[in-house]
């Protein structure tokens, strides 16, 4: 789906920014760039650095004169706009475009044009025309001077999300869902029934070195425990404040009764 | 809401990118921006060129040596990590940290941190290790070079969106979304601040009783961290536990010197 989404740029002015915007559409796994009539020198050596990497982007790229020849194939032309016209036209969020794109790319033919306008002036009213859908990145009321490569990361980065989200939809893995900490964890979540020994060891060991009173317990392990709770311990963790809570227990052991030696002798 | 999310830069090499950043931030509303231990010339006059009108917030840019104080008063650390570390660690998608951004900001108070890493290499595992929570910017397999400014650009893109929901939904308060933990809670989290100074604690205490040796330290601490990092902790469950460690302490003291009162007679 990604290799079908085409980012045009019109009229751009400094070939960093185009070495920028192939930079931020690779990132994201997007592969088509065209440009339209460039104003600057286009791709020059500024351009091919500020890609980092990216520059077969800039080798692949295509070169117009005018708009129409790089949005001819296109099934769905949608045109990044700053500012609301005299003439409202169908305008969408960069999440609501994203929430279309897959429908969009459903038929293997299809092929989606994204375009970006001047760095200081943006689409004209003509080229706006051209397109079906208007998407507007929101910004500050008091400072909206987005650069023209930002831009095409914004939207890049939502055709990717776009994309993952037909990824996931396949093997019912929602990243971030899948476990409990958004990731493949190192070691299995511990049990309620080792959990609830841990508790009862806890208990036992305050009770001992004399921070809890179970005739006045005030709401001290409740406490712990929505704090251990939600923390969901793996094993290995729960493992480890045993640890800790046993060599405690040999401490106050040791402290009560120094003459009394609490291991067998060996 | 995004005047209290402060951008954290780590070292960074380029100038151009601290400026590219800072406009970043602006054309979404973000405002505060730390730099920590810069390792070029910083603030320099090709920064405030790729600022390009978002000079204030370079201006009012505070400057630190190391990362603690840039983050003391962060109720939520977020660190942007490339990639996944052999200790996992709880991580969450743009999308997700955007819909958890406005129950973390609810109280008045509450200040959350985004911190950015190297050009080169990102974030140490240390400065992960500071995070409560990760955050991955899904990128192409083929190439996940993002550019810093880019980075901090999706990111910023996705706390204007948080706060934009806030806006639209003035009623709707989701479940789930309203407080870290879905319910208003009895306590105020605690802050970076005394986090540190708890754990610096409990490293102190296990090393005094022998279960932690700092020689050989394995991954004890970094579990131990991960576990309550990700319970979030309010300042009630924080001070039980210093209580309870101060309660060891003074135990371990009188264990080692047992002649030695370690309470005034009384």
């Amino acid at each position: 789906m990604l290799e079908r989404i085409r980012i045009v740029l019109i009229g751009t002015s400094h070939p960093g920014n185009i070495g920028a915007a192939a930079r931020a559409m690779k990132t994201m796994g997007l592969e088509q760039l065209a440009l339209v009539a460039p104003r600057g020198e286009g791709i020059n050596p500024e351009a091919i650095a500020r890609a980092s990497g990216a520059d077969d982007l800039l080798e692949r790229a295509t070169l117009h004169d005018t708009l129409e020849p790089a949005l001819k194939d296109c099934q769905w032309v949608v045109g990044a706009s700053a500012r609301s016209r005299h003439l409202p036209w169908p305008l969408c969020s960069p999440r609501e475009f994203s929430a279309r794109l897959p429908g969009e790319m459903q038929h293997q033919s299809s092929t989606v044009a994204l375009v970006f306008g001047r760095e200081d002036k943006g689409l004209t009213n003509e080229e706006l025309q051209r397109c079906h859908t208007h998407v507007h990145i929101p910004t500050s009321a008091d400072y909206s001077s987005l650069n023209l490569a930002a831009a095409v990361q914004v939207l890049a980065y939502e055709c990717r999300q776009a994309w993952l989200s037909t990824q996931s939809n396949t093997t019912d893995t929602l990243p971030g869902s899948a476990y409990p900490f958004g990731v493949e964890w190192d070691n299995p979540l511990a049990n309620h029934a080792d959990t609830e020994r841990f508790f009862e060891h806890l208990e036992r060991t305050l009770i001992d070195i004399g921070f809890h009173d179970p005739n006045n317990p005030r709401q001290l392990m409740a406490r712990l425990r929505r704090l251990y709770m939600r923390s969901r311990m793996d094993v290995m963790e729960l493992n480890m404040l045993r640890g800790i809570l046993t060599r405690v227990d040999r401490l106050q052991n040791g402290h009560d009764r120094p003459s009394e030696p609490s291991d067998p002798v060996s």
